[in-house]
């Protein structure tokens, strides 16, 4: 059951799409000290939530902030990261989910000194809060999943292997890539083009020089079976000539600082605008630019800079020290006076403050594109942004923003996501290797064999830092064997994303909620259940051939290295489990099954009906399409039945 | 068995003691390319040693760059730390140890490629090698330990539990931070001062404004029980008047440049000169210059910016861009070409630039200041310093830098403390809570969890992050539970040091030294052997309240709370063992025991004879003195007997 109480009059934040009767006394929470909402937590009790914060899926014992913020430097005691996502559950002696729905900041205090409170302060006194109450955990999720809709569906190409790079600087050196990954024989679906495709980093542009005939590009990559996956920044270049930058101008779609003058700020290509994407029409004409794009032959996009990100601005220089009159000690705001600068109008008529609908920004970029391109195209997207806020998750996915080449970083991958599932972000996933930093060979193996599991499969890495494809190292054959196992498993892993989204479900989830009243598994945060039938249990640590994996009941373990696929059944318990470089180890539930597919080099190829089916059981619900269709129903599912005699 | 090779003509680096014989034809690796060793390792063949470096303990997968270096971003592509430890053992097809003992820049590719291929690259031409070859990784390290001789003997109250940060301004603060901790109490054995209490940042002096009567307060903290730990840093203040830059002015005992003035650089004080620690009258010299602070009653110390860090020099401002001549696109050489600007007098007469003997610097000072104490003191001292090289182990121990409030800088101190030990460097210890960064209540407990076990326990932050002293926390008294278990274990954790330092053994080993027949055993990095009985399996993650352990042979599990010990006997494989935030857990290996002392506030209050036995054993060898003598020996050891009536 969920409910809604209602504080003041808050701003349209779009995150919950059904109709939630309005409650009077707000259960769970005392209210104090204005707008901060604080809850006792037994001793056991669990808090999770929170989708892309720090540390790890059990949020208790941290201090989180909703500020989307761009800041590579991803450290533990970091409060704020790239998106907003103001759902927690709380699992124990009480057990009650609540969605703080509020555009502004919001402190979450879960129990960071030790006194046993979650405390939570909004900073605006203007807000939806939603209470939600349910069987447990995982029901109290599904329920939450069931008021703000239905999750993204991406075309099944965006479920292949793709590899991106800041720094592709031509044509020429993206087709070597593809070549090169030809060569090696590695499966590829998608290259994603960084800012360098772009003149002079001008959205809505493609450098002719080192791009040149674009379309036929485009189609000729097609034809081996290759998307490509340019980058849409927020900020348009002031320019005149730049069309969307007079339109802008002229029909006043563009935010606006203290005087009424469109704001500037700096950023990738100059001194930019920043559209103003609270106005529907500001939405709608961004959106429809999208075509210069579709009209290329291109159907995938992510979006970035979209916090949005500022490197300085009229008023502040670049590598200005922070803000002096910064009011709290863990909040990373080097920008936020340059938010208190500039305006939106919403479509009230009432201008409000960037700082206090902050959270939206990005978020309603992302629908921005997403209803421009379902206009534009006749078929699913691909799209994936980096600052969010709940809702955004209906328009595309995200990925998880500029993290670095460090094993902090891939464990930090883990805990993600399942606490982005509970928020709505099904479609998700790390740059895997590492953005920042030099990736180790080791480090990628061991980060693509968690990414196989992951909707989002991109390697992604920053310029100056040590090129991270996968021919560059030695022995490609154990990079190919990785990858051709995310492909073996696309029967699956397509089936289990369409149905968790089309059932308003979670694709992959801590084993607490399969779980529940296993105390050893609720524990456990470096193993995750992905849809019905399977258990991963990564290895997260340098040097090491193996790993103790803990397994709530008997299970297949599953064994894939270059000669296939190896199952042997094990016992419920910890248990050691080995698994070199080369090797990836799964396991899949007592009585369930996976359809696995033939080896393919990228989706285009792929049979998502010749499967065979690994595991105990008898039966599989398998979610079948063209992988482009936008009429997605689970009617779509056939039954895999095992045959008997096999078993 | 130990052989030497000989290349070229090595400056002396008094790594070796003993004497060891000369070989001929160098076993295990091709010499190719000038001075890089390579050697193919068999698929399974684990590589350990190189001490401080970055990843887990088995270093295969890795490359690392001995340059000791002042860098507190520990990156896990990061190459160089502050010390320069070039002892590895590879442990498979092929088992033996090397040593390259040369204190020029050496670039070690542990298969990072994935090749199978172990390649050392030394810089300079003139080295001795050192080949250990013996009964598997363990005994190897042994007879390693054997050459290098005996690790440095710290009194007992180094054993103790320290408090630090860089920022207590006075000494009115210094005793407030002793009286919160005996408010609450919780045990306490030391006080660091980090560089505030000098006077602007000069060696050998106190500020007399904020720190007055030195002497006094000194001896009125020890009759408190407590000892004052001042910082000593490397660069002399370049000042008419300071009469320790005018002795090395007059005498020469400063390093030069180029065109044979004392070379400059800048640090803390300002502009500065480097004393020239390869001279032994410079050492003599400065050594002697701790008569200052013995003279106020101080007997521990720790030396720093021993690498030596330069912020700026004559010829390159700060934050200069790294220097374009930068040959190795790993190696983190902002001051490259400094180290090649000054020069060393060896004490045969040769100038050699800093850069041909860099890794011996902190090493240097290091020996400087202890054989300095050792004249001044009629008892044992306590040191420890940032930089380092093998054969300063004798001299003093180590921390393991400036780390940061980070899980992952939790876990690698749980991967350096073995390849510490492996190295010689027995008594070390992380900036528990970390050093960088907001430390939270969970992390600093985990943390201290985890230092409970290591020699040096020593809570350290830098100014302007989180103030961490446990008092500052709420649930004080869970603190107080985590630090008392260390004063209880100390009878075992002093014996244990003293023990493998006066058997020129390790203290704290990987699983696999004493199991090196158990594969899932060698595995394991994150659990630890401490001494001849202990086994931990710390928590190294955020939010749980419990982990996975693998046990290779039955032992007794140990659990320690605010009640006291209780203890159950457990059988051999994983098992889940659930600690909360004020919980340690601990394991005893079957048929050993561990001698528990009652809880006091400081080691001054101990009786080390009066112990309970825990744990299966019949027979304890406790090494027991009075903390400070000299004439430590194995004869000190007393056997302390379990009653059968009790087992």
């Amino acid at each position: 059951m969920v409910t809604q109480y209602l504080f003041g009059v808050p701003v349209e934040t779009f995150a919950v799409t059904a109709e939630v009767p309005k409650g009077t006394e707000l259960p769970y929470f005392s209210q104090e000290k204005g707008m901060t909402f604080t809850c006792a937590l037994g001793a056991e009790d669990i808090v999770y939530g929170l989708g892309e914060t720090m540390r790890g899926i059990n949020k208790r014992g941290g201090r989180y902030i909703s500020f989307n913020y761009d800041d590579h430097n991803h450290r533990d005691d970091m409060p704020s990261m790239y998106g907003a996502h103001n759902f927690i559950v709380v699992d124990g002696e009480q057990t009650f989910g609540a969605f703080f729905d509020t555009p502004a900041k919001v402190v979450f205090d879960v129990d960071s000194d030790g006194s046993g409170q979650l405390s939570v302060a909004c900073e605006s006194s203007d807000l939806r809060l939603y209470i939600v109450e349910g069987r447990g955990a995982y029901d109290i999720v599904r329920q939450f999943l069931g008021i703000i809709g239905r999750s993204f569906l991406p075309p099944l190409w965006a479920f292949g292997y793709g590899q991106s790079r800041w720094g592709y600087k031509t044509a020429r050196e993206v087709s070597r890539v593809a070549d090169k990954y030809r060569e090696a024989g590695i499966p590829l679906d998608y290259i994603c083009l960084d800012i360098d495709y772009m003149d002079r980093y001008i959205d809505f542009t493609v450098n002719r020089r080192r791009f040149p005939k674009m379309a036929e590009y485009t189609a000729g990559m097609l034809e081996r079976g290759l998307h490509l996956v340019p980058i849409v920044d927020a900020g348009v270049k002031i320019e005149p000539g730049n069309a969307v930058y007079e339109e802008g101008v002229q029909n006043g779609y563009f935010c606006k600082n203290r005087d009424g003058r469109d704001f500037q700020a700096e950023v990738w290509p100059g001194m930019t605008h920043f559209p103003d994407f609270m106005q529907e029409k500001a939405r709608a004409w961004f959106g429809g630019h999208y075509q210069f794009y579709t009209g290329l032959g291109l159907e995938g996009f992510w979006n970035d800079m979209n916090e949005p990100a500022i490197f300085s601005t009229e008023y502040r220089k670049k590598d200005a020290p922070p803000d002096a009159d910064r009011g709290d000690p863990d909040q990373p705001d080097r920008h936020i006076a340059d938010f208190k600068d500039f305006f939106h109008r919403l479509d009230d008529g009432r201008h409000i403050s960037n700082y206090k609908v902050h959270n939206l920004y990005g978020a309603m970029m992302t629908r921005a594109s997403g209803e421009g391109l379902s206009k534009l195209l006749d078929r699913r997207y691909l799209l994936f942004s980096r600052s969010s806020y709940i809702g955004a998750h209906r328009y595309g996915g995200i990925w998880t923003g500029d993290n670095a080449s460090t094993w902090k970083m891939l464990r930090q991958n883990v805990y993600h996501m399942p606490s982005l599932n509970m928020c709505g972000f099904l479609y998700s996933g790390a740059d895997t290797g590492g953005f920042g930093g030099n990736a180790s060979r080791e480090l990628l193996l061991r980060w693509l064999a968690v990414s196989v599991f992951t909707p989002l499969m991109r390697n992604h890495s920053a310029i100056g830092t040590r090129k991270q494809e996968c021919y560059r190292f030695r022995n490609t054959e154990d990079f190919k064997t990785i990858i051709s196992l995310r492909y073996r498993l696309l029967p699956y892993l397509y089936s289990e994303y369409m149905k968790a989204a089309l059932r308003q479900d979670m694709l992959i989830r801590p084993l607490a909620f399969d779980y529940p009243d296993d105390k050893k598994a609720r524990e456990i945060e470096d193993q995750l259940m992905i849809g019905e039938s399977i258990m991963i249990a990564p290895i997260l640590e340098p040097g090491v051939k193996g790993r103790i994996v803990y397994l709530p009941e008997p299970m297949t373990e599953v064994r894939y290295n270059r000669e296939g696929f190896t199952c042997m059944d094990v016992g419920a318990g910890e248990r050691t489990a080995m698994a070199p470089l080369n090797t990836v180890v799964f396991y899949i539930r007592q009585g369930r099954l996976v359809p696995v597919g033939e080896p393919v080099s990228n989706t285009a190829e792929m049979d998502l009906l010749d499967v065979e089916l690994l595991g105990s059981g008898t039966v599989y619900e398998q979610y079948v399409d063209d992988g482009y269709t936008k009429a997605c129903s689970l009617e779509r599912c056939v039954l895999q039945r095992r045959e008997q005699a096999e078993g």
